[in-house]
């Protein structure tokens, strides 16, 4: 079986860091001949919803059930070496921080065949009502949160 | 002033055609230097959006206030030419047919410096409510919609 | 292991048959909760570049060995029901007819979870040297595609 | 004329801005009803692509007669209010740095009908050669890039 995406569990002691695989679409590439910049946001946001799944939540679930957006309020990508065409991309999530209504997750692309890191990036996300209006995280993603929270400290 | 896209209103006897020119952005070429595809019918939308302003109607407020979505259910296109970074493009949208709830637009789409012909298209689409449930153009739309309709007969 | 994306191979005699699972991003959506309709051209892209796979050829490589491209120049979607975030889809591809240098692909989208149809497609290509000219298809492909059509008349 | 997205020239003593307005895409939009976050860094492109109009360049000419690419090395974005469908946006573009073959820029995104910072981002550009290295800006570009600098201590 070949796959396009796939997802690796990896907890560790000091949290939790999910992986997972995509290859890169043609869709993708500009005429540099490589990942247009602004699509590497689209795979930081293939990382966190497969590290929320990986903890037992669907993102869907959170705005479905319980009304929870998780929106952007900051986001950076460091771009180290191009990603190309047909390139076999991990995406490494980790939960950096969350507290009250705010959350912060840090990753890695690094291409699959040789393991070079091609860009890394962190995001910080405000939790919201249905009403688009901050909320604090109810208590069952907060549990989940705080344990997933990958501790340098501890490292 | 430079503009990146502007619409050319063109009403003719026959019905109503319009004219809006966009700037074919960077994030839209793939590594095969032209356009990638897809675009084009985002670049479509762009159309049929300017097209409902024409006859006086925001899209926008057509989901808003009268909670109607217009869905695609068949889009085509034929492409003719690339279309490449930094052209000034001709979106070219007619309303080809309008009953009940359905709409059907017709495209080209031109480049603007030498008005050569890029692509060609088409679009159904059904007018649905909040429920994503199929209904019948409101009647103020559909009047409006009507007297649009682009007839070849006529031509 | 979960998967965003994998593929799975499904030789027949009369031809091949290529499915390939995606997962919909939260990016493909759009504002009326469901999947903006150009994204599936961009799933049917996915779908043939897995078919080339299955084959025994890489696109990358038939472009940078080989410099051959393969541009659209006529694609089309019939969509019958919307795909929404987070769905698994399934993109199955099939070589419908290939000539001198043009290549015919149609495809179908299921929703994994239940096997719903949700649109099907088709698209005609060329082949282009690297000056963008019409070129026959190599021989070593060409072999591999006519076996690969998907004959209707055994079915 | 509605336009969609149109060129304000704004030279000051201080260096140069550029503002350029476009109109939000409904393929632009997410299930949340908002501008999905990435492209936000499409908008800052094609600002950045309208401050080097201004200042008599044409990025396609860049890469075509010089084989300059500029290449982003690291962006970020930080989201102060939510873009909307069909709103009109104001991409505010300075030129805030440039040395050798570094450039950076720095945008803001305004809502166009009531003037609300709806985002600011910035971006670090690195100028490459066509074989994708490192290299000094060309004289006559770095000559206008330096005029253009927005000097924030003579404000």
């Amino acid at each position: 079986m070949c796959t396009h995406t796939e997802k690796i569990q990896s907890h560790t002691h000091h949290g939790c860091v999910c992986e997972v695989k995509i290859r890169v679409r043609y869709a993708e590439t500009d005429q540099m001949g490589v990942v247009y910049h602004a699509n590497h946001f689209v795979w930081f946001e293939v990382g966190r919803v497969e590290l929320l799944r990986q903890l037992g939540f669907s993102y869907r679930e959170m705005e479905q059930d319980d009304g929870c957006s998780i929106a952007v309020v900051d986001a950076r990508c460091r771009y180290k070496a191009p990603a190309r065409y047909d390139d076999e991309i991990i995406v490494r999530t980790r939960l950096k921080n969350v507290r009250e209504s705010l959350v912060h997750f840090e990753y890695e692309l690094l291409r699959f065949s040789d393991g070079i890191l091609l860009a890394e990036g962190e995001s910080t996300h405000v939790i919201l009502d249905q009403q688009l209006k901050r909320r604090t995280i109810p208590e069952k993603y907060m549990k989940a949160f705080r344990e997933a929270v990958v501790r340098d400290t501890q490292g």
